[in-house]
């Protein structure tokens, strides 16, 4: 018990889980070519031995022991600050393991339904952090014709449910979508995907389970090749985590791993919990993210001799206005902070959806700004490997040099990371990504309809047209 | 002295003060009646009777006099949040007598070069506060050929200049544009419009003097007619104040007035200064409108019996994120204010900035949505004049209901609001504010590149890209 | 018979018709001095004199009589171009009537139905064609309460409706919204504003009928005040027309007069027939607007020595690709014609309808540009009277001279212009009829949705993914 | 001599060109499985055998031959429609070759000032054309330091120049950046990349030579890897032409290939020339990306049932109008050509411009709108490889299901040409040559001030203000 070291935790994964990557099923995942870079992703994040990292990464539960960070309930403004520093330290299979804030933000109004589903929130909360568990975060139900409801489709099982009911548990069968990080991770954190009706109280479903629970099988695909130089693609090989198509094959989910079972009324709440907690951390990437476009951005002025450029100011000018209005709204989130009766706090519900829909609905033109002023050599530069290359390596060095003091290999490393993260496999990847996490553009308005304080826009409209 | 009452106020401006509006030399503005909405605005500011609406405008000054919220040096952020709600509740003559906090900002800048100079602030200041005057801020030279410096213009007298210095004080020659209130302020508090070379050094002045300084004249322009009626434009009959075209025909200003004459480096950092504050009212105004505009989109929607309508919901939410933006950017810009040396406290530049820039780069394409959600009779409503014809009227009343318990008034008094703020002389005045006050978009897009923090954007690129 | 003189059409206009304007009942509009630039501007579409209008504005209809342009029935491309000639040339007065082209386009459906429907529609054009008459486009109903359909309001008049039908025609009740020059016209042809549904064929109701028909009121709005300087506000001289909110108050429409009374299926068809020939005159508008924008840019940085300034330079190209997107789509849009069966042709309607999307969608992004580019002069410029005035005049001659060569008045006119159509009563009505002429931007779409082969697009896309 | 089958295209490859690709000297292209994948491209555009194939790429030249049509002059409408065809039916290879177009469209410019040189572009067409050849475009230098011109930087050979001049021809040294496809073609086209200063003479260059001339090499670098499944990445399999850095290291061009060799004035009229032929292929391609995405859009609105969805089918709207502005820019150019002196056309320039500058300014929000609309599957979705595993297939064939007459496999191509197109190495390829295929936006805005009617347009604004 207690912190594993990354070893311990590669060991951990060779517990009979079933997965299957380009049309293989691979029993063991941590000794297959496919997941080698996945894994040592993953495995980085157990890296507790360097103290500057230690810090970030650990704190000390309320029982003395040390834990990751990402299991730290936080109860003041300092803890919502430390857990975006621990976002931007560490990949995102910790990210998601995040999830359990959720369950503890909604554990009270769980206990008002059963007693029981809140205690056994606690308990695996407890167990994963005390075993410093990975755990995923399985809402997405495929959904199949989304003109009909869950129990209306062609196949019942188009949405997750519960097939059976008995003395050890539930049983469940379905599957869940875009579920990243899941053969990485130890538990299967399932919550309902949207509000349910009556008649679909089998489909309002919540539980934790491990990963190699019998019955689960994950089918992965990645935005990157099994293998790809860091030096061409640096951010790829710090990301490139998988997301899982996570199949439930009638598995046994026992009664003191289950969350919820035919209470519609709660699984809306679940999901819009977990929906905040989500974006506040998708939201400390985006803002960290539009930081490293703008400091590209005066990277490649810079390089070129164009920092002084009227028309590239101007266009620097747009990424630091986005970067800028990100990173306020995240500090604004984090500053007025709510508390809640058990003492645990969240960040401003309102300032993190419309930091996250700022990003959302800005995002592609931010990248057309930046593709705009870095120019082609983004998409046409010769691989390292070329440069290493002792013919065509020196005509590289003689024709991508610029001015004394710039290095050719620097120049190289800007364009590449440009690529990387915005015209490449991963910069795909971080489109759709921008747009879809937390449920695409209409998603983002809802939650806006849902957050704004509409009185107080009301009376000041009223006032202002002169009614009584 | 002391704070002034509406009758002291409208008795104050009869001084002798040479005013031009529509053609016709005004001598008495007090009583002329193409004044008479403007001037009853601006005594409205000195309305401290009521309770409520003077603690809002009144503080209590070092000295224990009371004096005009504007007055109040910041030392504390609630002294900025008051400020905020002054703004709210003030005409735009109030507000710009803010400038006196730019000057105030520079006094160490300015008494390192000239002890007189700062002293001079202090006083004038003072006489200000303590005489609850108006100050107009005086900056935007004419400027003729953008291609031509000022001293190389067909004359010289295109941007603001020294043409005599002698022992009582300094002779001015020129004009100033976009000179908001000036018939209806005080003191004209004069700046340079922007940096200079050290050949054009008679261009570098600054000093402050009484509207009624022998030589200055002031041709007036309003958006706003004459005469309205307050139930069709009911935002104009509040904000109709005219701008004034001002001219110093060798005006003279005493030397204890001065405070630049010739300093050419610190012409640019008064400039800066004042920009910091106007950008702070204008982003307080600026959220106070976004919040107006969601609030009538709100009752648009609920008045026609829109309000679950999806696009409906789809383009308010637009609004609502516009508007929390802004609100964001100024709370935090409140929050997280600097100290100076003096113990003046101001609020963040890049928050402010960036907040601004927020407003002026996306206000027409909110006024689109607004608009379009609206419909045509923001346009094609008629008159209340219509309305309160016996005939004219019935039929208003029957065709413009909706349903139960909507009050055809008060639909008329939403339209009107929208086509007032929107699509109407003032609506023009607005779309043209949002982009100018301050200096259009391409000046944001330099204080950006200024406030901003490069250099920690760059480390983050350099790590990101893995240049050492 | 035959084309009329202003004279006349003034005189005509004495008829007895019902017209009420700001809480006033005006009996004979054409000696009031609030219809006086109206009707000076719609009587001057009525001068043939000049040889050169007289070609624009004349041709020769079948039976070899001369007749206003508008009355065309085109068969040919050229008729198309002669027809937006006409419409940069004439007021809005003239370009309404247009609704004929509409109601012929239609003639062969109506004749399905009933013969004499159709039999109707032509006497009414030639009738209208032989007297020279002017003809409002009557079709928007105040729709009360938008989640109800017309027979379920709480009063059924809030869509016009037949409330009795016999021997010598139906009655009708109701209003229309939004009638352009409805005032200054000679007939009301009014139409269905929307589909519908078997329960509302009461609803269903088309005709013309003369504005001094008994029971027939009018009541004006316009963005423009009674009196103008033409100087001050070219745009505002030129074009304005009241729109009228017109009450049909048991209205008696003989037979003879009658297109559709009750025909549920002709009422969506008829509609969007006029829809199409509207917004071929808005594109025509919209395009020659274009044009005019780009000019003043292109003056106004001219007269300020910023015309290779490359920021102004960019801002002026994006009003050159509005411009040129606008033109080419008209162009386009006539060029490719399509013929009916009676060899009346009409313009391309997914060309049109795309065109005018382009111009909804950028409008307010392009009145940005201009107005970021051209200054705060715009708005704060003082009136042509203070510049006739001695003193005040020689101030602004002296402060507003930029270069040799460039006259004073001229820039005033082109900050006026700019003043007139961007940020003023009309170029508020402008922003608004940019959205709403045709029905919003929900609308746009949705013809976007019905005139798109989308057949085309999924055959290249079935094709680009591999599906047989 | 004439048509070259497939097989003979790639012998002819096998003329010891020099070209490296992720650090390795490949002696022989043909057989080198790095380059497997983008022969095949390039060798399928010689298949004539198929009629309607050969109806789309042949032509009768005016000696009788057959050629290849990219090689075909435009003397009719017609003509300019079979190039566009053409383009839809080719690979980038083929599409590239049209630079000979650029070259013609100047010939006189070229006679006026050297015969000689005139006649070397005839002979090299000729020559190009009768042996079925393709041709690079080479035209972007490196540039180094962008504050300085050409003969300022450190190293005069960072743009491509003259080092020597003798009987035989002219001795060049420096490189090319982003020459598509380089090491598939014939023959390097080489024209300067900007205008010149007289004292920048030595980098007034232009040329053609076979690419296996000695001192010539070409190091490449494509989107795609070696390697992939047509399933998963349909776009990817058939536009996979690496971009070439091609370096010219001391290369001797002998007289009778040189068409220019200090002529300043001419540089940029060529690269200007070549820009429009460039531009509309661009556009042709833009346009039919556009449709294609429309009707991707169309298909999984289909597949999911969501085709009658009020936000999809706006969304719909959208790309529909993205499609038809670009294609009625293109069809207008076509049909409105012009003609030069020697009877050749050429496609209407400012219609070109203004419909590229439409794609590269709109393509990123387009991707975002059809990324919006099409969801997190776009992403997440399992390979073929997957598909075909019996057990991972199984599930995928469940849970994929949408609704009767789907069939998964559909659904999984929709996705994957989205994601190939918007969302993966290919896609950000589109993103970044949407913008810099001609030189960036700003090169757009340039294009749009030079080739617009501004006398129109100023016109039109003085007609408006009143200026006489």
């Amino acid at each position: 018990m207690g912190l594993k070291t990354p070893e311990q935790y590669v060991e951990s994964l060779r517990d009979g889980r079933v997965t299957y990557w380009d049309g293989e099923r691979i029993d063991d995942l941590t000794t297959h070519p496919r997941f080698r870079q996945a894994l040592a992703i993953a495995a980085a994040d157990y890296d507790y031995a360097d103290a500057g990292r230690r810090d970030a990464r650990v704190y000390r539960a309320e029982d003395g022991s040390e834990a990751n960070r990402i299991y730290q309930i936080p109860t003041e403004e300092d803890h919502l600050r430390r857990r975006m520093d621990f976002f931007e330290s560490s990949s995102i299979v910790a990210q998601v393991t995040g999830v359990y804030m959720a369950l503890l933000s909604e554990r009270d109004a769980v206990a008002a339904i059963n007693p029981q589903y809140a205690a056994n929130i606690e308990a695996v909360y407890r167990h994963a952090r005390d075993n410093d568990l990975r755990a995923a975060e399985v809402i997405t139900d495929p959904k199949g014709d989304r003109k009909r409801r869950a129990h209306e489709q062609d196949d019942p099982d188009l949405y997750l449910r519960i097939v059976e009911r008995n003395d050890r548990g539930i049983v469940v069968r379905g599957a869940k979508l875009h579920i990243t990080g899941a053969s990485l991770c130890h538990e299967l954190v399932v919550l309902p995907g949207k509000g349910l009706k009556p008649e679909e109280a089998d489909y309002a479903v919540a539980f934790s389970i491990p990963v190699n629970t019998p019955g689960v099988s994950i089918i992965n695909k990645s935005f990157a090749n099994a293998e790809h130089e860091t030096f061409d693609a640096p951010m790829t090989a710090r990301n490139a985590i998988p997301e899982g198509f996570v199949i439930f094959d009638d598995v046994l989910v026992p009664w003191d791993r289950v969350f919820l079972a035919g209470e519609i009324d709660l699984s809306a709440k679940l999901t819009r919990s977990l929906g905040l907690w989500e974006r506040t951390g998708g939201l400390t990437e985006a803002a960290h993210r539009a930081e490293i476009f703008t400091g590209l951005a005066q990277l490649v002025a810079e390089q070129q001799g164009k920092e002084r450029d009227i028309a590239i100011l101007s266009s620097i000018a747009e990424l630091m206005q986005f970067a800028t209005v990100l990173r306020i709204m995240l500090e604004y989130a984090c500053a007025n902070y709510r508390t809640m009766p058990s003492g645990m706090i969240y960040p401003d519900v309102l300032a993190v959806n419309a930091g996250k829909f700022h990003y959302a609905s800005n995002y592609h033109r931010i990248v057309q700004i930046l593709q705009d002023m870095a120019g082609g050599l983004v998409i046409t530069l010769p691989s390292v490997k070329d440069l290493q290359h002792p013919e065509a390596g020196a005509y590289m060095r003689k024709y991508l040099h610029t001015k004394q003091g710039i290095a050719v290999e620097d120049r190289m490393r800007v364009f590449n990371t440009i690529r990387d993260m915005t015209a490449d496999s991963y910069g795909g990847w971080l489109l759709v990504t921008a747009l879809q996490a937390g449920g695409g553009l209409n998603a983002g308005r809802i939650m806006l309809n849902r957050a704004y304080d509409i009185e107080h826009a009301r009376a000041a409209a009223k006032k202002a047209a002169g009614i009584s």
